[in-house]
């Protein structure tokens, strides 16, 4: 059995990743591969409770190293439970953010220190990394007028601008440190052209 | 201001725990001591919803790892919203169980590494540690016996004999490898008698 791969999409506030995220689900079932399509934070019942918990707006203030632990944990379970296990069987898993958002939005968007993230991410992944991180990349503001169209903010999407500024900037230096697992795709482009440029990583990823 | 000192209680299932903390509570109010009367996991909103989550039984496996990032995402969220500031404003602060739990139920019950713990530990609490840790001591399946007479069990208490001899059996490593830190106090005895016990711990720690 050849083994599949373990996608990640990662990206900014409105640069499309549902809609992107249909778009290699669809794409990879077509060529008649199993895939597990998923989530961070979430993909398990407890870690879809612990989702809720991160992303609801609260009246107490959420301490930065709290809310670095709470994503780490419902990563273990996921990670344990769900990721490891369909890679086992040979599965494809597309998941919505991993730790290349912890990176972005704790690290560089809360301040928390990078190395402590990679303790983490070595306690809970070991050596494991995504084969492939799909970056859509778009203007900080151009993103959050399109999230904030949709309706009610969670807890991150009311941060400010300079907040999604050091998270966009923190993609962009991890995708250039590590050119060979990142793809960018400008996700300003009309959704053909996004796609289109989906398409061709795509295609190379499945030639492998 | 004389500061406030930071006494955690500790022990297996059924030792009296909540008894014993509101004797403690109510000795310190007596001598007109600021008392913050806490409890891990939980002590704020957020870290009482991970405390439900922590104890609730559930179909799903829970992964290790992702127990012991909850509970210190809980701690990390308590200890800076409420340990810390209570003590900073010259409070007592006592706390129903703490981080040698954390050793005792993870590390030595569910066997993860306690260098793992100790990293965390570090993480989450820099270098600030209980003065005082009242261990509540009694055989196991005398404590279990109490515990489970009591009604529903939560997540831990149905675990086996076994985990929590090892729990035990961790506990007392920490109180004899801390000893200035630790007091043991019988709890097969007497209601009195085990109060009279904390009675001159606390008289001890009022006079430093």
């Amino acid at each position: 059995m050849k083994p599949g791969l373990f996608i990640t999409v990662e990206g900014t506030e409105g640069v499309g990743k549902t809609t992107n995220m249909d778009f290699v689900e669809q794409w990879l079932i077509a060529k008649g591969l199993d895939v597990l399509r998923t989530r961070e934070p979430g993909g398990t019942p407890l870690a879809e409770t612990l989702r809720e918990l991160l992303l609801a707006p609260r009246e107490e203030a959420v301490d930065p190293t709290a809310e670095l632990l709470l994503v780490f944990a419902a990563r273990a379970q996921h990670f344990n439970q769900r990721i490891c296990p369909a890679l086992a069987q040979g599965k494809w898993v597309l998941c919505d953010r991993f730790t290349d958002a912890t990176y972005a939005y704790q690290g560089a968007g809360r301040g928390l220190d990078s190395a402590l993230i990679a303790q983490l991410e070595k306690v809970v992944q070991g050596s494991l990394r995504p084969d492939c991180t799909l970056l859509l990349d778009i203007d900080v503001n151009v993103g959050l007028e399109r999230a904030r169209s949709r309706g009610d903010l969670d807890r991150f999407e009311t941060e400010t601008i300079a907040f999604f500024e050091r998270v966009r900037a923190c993609y962009l230096a991890r995708a250039k440190a590590e050119a060979s697992r990142f793809r960018i795709v400008d996700a300003s482009q009309g959704l053909d052209d996004v796609q289109r440029d989906i398409d061709r990583v795509l295609a190379e990823l499945t030639q492998r």
